[in-house]
């Protein structure tokens, strides 16, 4: 018998009949004597129907009365979901963030959990009720309504099961795992067992985006195990984990990660001299741009080379920015390049199998693909090329770390 | 300057325009110096929406959820009224009935309401803010949201009143006022200025659906001076307070009131002896039927007949549960007719106007109509008439007590 949270999105809670569909699950786990709470997302549509109600009266919505006009989508979730529950003679009960006590700071539409109160819940599922809660949504220490932001349905479902020290949290969504990489690009892409919550992070921020990036933090930070799995249909998902639960033949790689999402910038000749990082991601940084990958190589003749690599919704506005620098700077000049690509491999096993790199820029030289830039972490390497070589990239690094089923002997349902 | 508590249901509040439209009024109050609650419904059809939802999960939705469930409905319009009167330059804050503190009891669906707590609004008032809370909802001591049934908004608009001792409760409605009677019936029927509570409530559970009879009574307990405008035109609406408001030279009669939605039903020679009303009346209690008017006229050799009217809808049922009695009490026969109409004159003024009565069967008399049974209140005389007759006895009736415009000498804008 365990406690488990279940969260199940906008997707799978879409409709009646998806609904009773959820139900259903919990009624089989219910079965099989576990305790059960459920975290929901707005039936999917809602959230945007209301977001446009929303706009349509003030173009810049104010953000209290946003977070009171969002909220409503999970509280429906809940009482139908609930009332689906007990026509199937299990004694469920509904809460609000308000009900359960879910205290935030008063950060409208970013909200963070502060504090679950969870008397209550532990008296309810004392009694073998099913408790239904409402996901995205709290309430400060005031009272006022507060949303987490967008996906903070998987932040609650986590946020519950860290609280209540349940056994896992599973996140149901519309993919049945994590994969070693996209599935649309690599036929042979094999979903994981298991996975490091490092190597999710790594997984997410790099384009995977089946989980939210705060709600793995979340977990990892409260080492609540969990599992996404598909609401669709039946299997074991995918556990996300700390390092001591994985195999000791882990694979040194788990998986490759891309995103054609950025966008480069290089100031070519800035004088090597304290501080000229700052002056350049200063006035960036100010312009609210944000930063990812950041190289600086050794200096030739007293001047550097700087790039970075910014989100490519904000490239014209970095561009601009840099232009400014480059003058008051002295440098030489500013090149740029929107058509790129990010291929990554993530693997918490490259700390204990040297070579790794080494591997990766062999695979990509045989298939004749430049590397434009290398970035590097504990568990991962990142490289930026030319996305035109983008899935070409891909396959063949998910061929060189044999991550395919065939190629990795491993036998799935 | 005055403080207002003004209720808008769910036609007021309907659309995006409506809204607006409703911001637009709040905005010229307030720009008249004075202070505003606005207590709102869900737009019109969403309640009925979110039934249909809730019944196609679950065949008899549990009180509890649908509670749930229904709430969102205001929620939802708070949170747009409020982005509209900030679009507006306007300081408002929403309140769901849980955050007001609308404290009620558990019974779900039909929650009365046991407390308010003011503190937060009066702060907020005294900062200038206009509240915006969502009508028709509560929450128990436990936290449990509850609903006080349709209608139910009005009774939150007099409830605030008489919590925050407001100046006047307005109750914004499809209608500019309460009219001496129905104007399909009668063209030239005429609103009136003022009308006390206890006229209300007569002209209202006798078929003028204006406002709900909760909400009058309320208001009267609570002497909150209650106002129907129309939230389509400008007007000054009705006035419903107390007896002292009224002008001196009040007239006999405030109006007519009529319905056709009720059934009468005779036991006839039924034994003279104590204890037969609730022998007959028992049962029909039981089956859950509700007795309107109740006649029992003098006996003749120890027998009587003994006449009550039920709801049309509960006719059958009535019929079907008298005919059982009429045989344990060995009575002569059961009459029964569902064709049948009601009409009442209604007034204070007859507390001191003699020949009111007198008048009225006059009236009838002089169009041959033939009164069928006849029950008297303090403020109203209640004749059952063929329902064939109904339009014709109100407009005689109307012009006998001189209710219209010019033969009231009244000028109205």
């Amino acid at each position: 018998m365990a406690l488990l949270v279940q969260k199940y999105g906008g997707t799978s809670v879409g409709t009646i009949e998806r609904i009773e569909a959820v139900a259903d699950r919990v009624q089989r786990h219910k079965q099989q004597g576990d305790d059960i709470v459920v975290a929901v997302s707005a039936m999917s549509g809602e959230t945007n129907r209301l977001i446009e109600l929303a706009k349509s009266v003030q173009s810049t919505p104010d953000a209290r009365e946003m977070d009171v006009l969002l909220s409503t989508g999970e509280q429906v979730t809940i009482a139908l979901l609930s009332m689906a529950l007990m026509k199937r003679g299990i004694d469920a009960r509904s809460y609000t963030g308000s009900q359960v006590r879910i205290t935030t700071d008063n950060a409208h539409g970013k909200a963070r959990i502060q504090e679950i109160d969870t008397e209550a819940m532990k008296a309810d599922l004392a009694q073998g009720r099913v408790l239904v809660v409402a996901g995205f949504q709290g309430a400060d220490e005031f009272g006022n309504i507060t949303t987490l932001g967008r996906g903070g349905s998987d932040t609650t479902g986590v946020a519950l099961a860290a609280a209540l020290n349940a056994d896992e949290c599973q996140i149901y969504t519309d993919v049945d795992g994590v994969y070693t990489t996209d599935p649309r690009v690599v036929d042979s892409a094999r979903r994981l067992e298991k996975i490091t919550f490092e190597e999710m992070l790594e997984m997410a921020s790099l384009g995977s985006k089946v989980l939210q990036i705060r709600s793995v933090e979340f977990a990892g930070k409260y080492q609540v195990p969990l599992r996404v799995l598909s609401s669709f249909k039946d299997g074991e998902g995918t556990l996300i984990t700390t390092d001591g639960e994985l195999d000791m033949e882990q694979a040194a790689v788990s998986g490759i990660a891309f995103n054609r999402d950025e966008a480069k910038l290089t100031l070519k000749g800035v004088p090597d001299i304290p501080g000229v990082a700052s002056r350049i991601l200063g006035p960036i940084s100010d312009a609210n741009v944000e930063v990812d990958m950041i190289v600086q190589n050794v200096s030739v003749d007293g001047t550097t080379d700087f790039t970075f690599t910014v989100h490519r919704n904000e490239y014209e506005l970095a561009l601009k920015t840099l232009n400014q620098i480059a003058e008051e700077l002295g440098a030489k000049s500013v090149l740029s390049d929107a058509k790129i690509a990010k291929v990554s491999i993530v693997g918490v096993g490259m700390r204990s199998h040297a070579g790794v790199a080494s591997t990766m820029f062999k695979a990509l030289a045989e298939e004749s693909i430049n590397i434009q830039l290398i970035s590097t972490s504990e568990i991962k390497v990142s490289v930026i090329i030319d996305e035109k070589y983008m899935e070409l990239a891909v396959r063949a690094l998910h061929s060189a770390f044999k991550l395919s089923d065939s190629e990795a002997g491993v036998s799935e349902a």
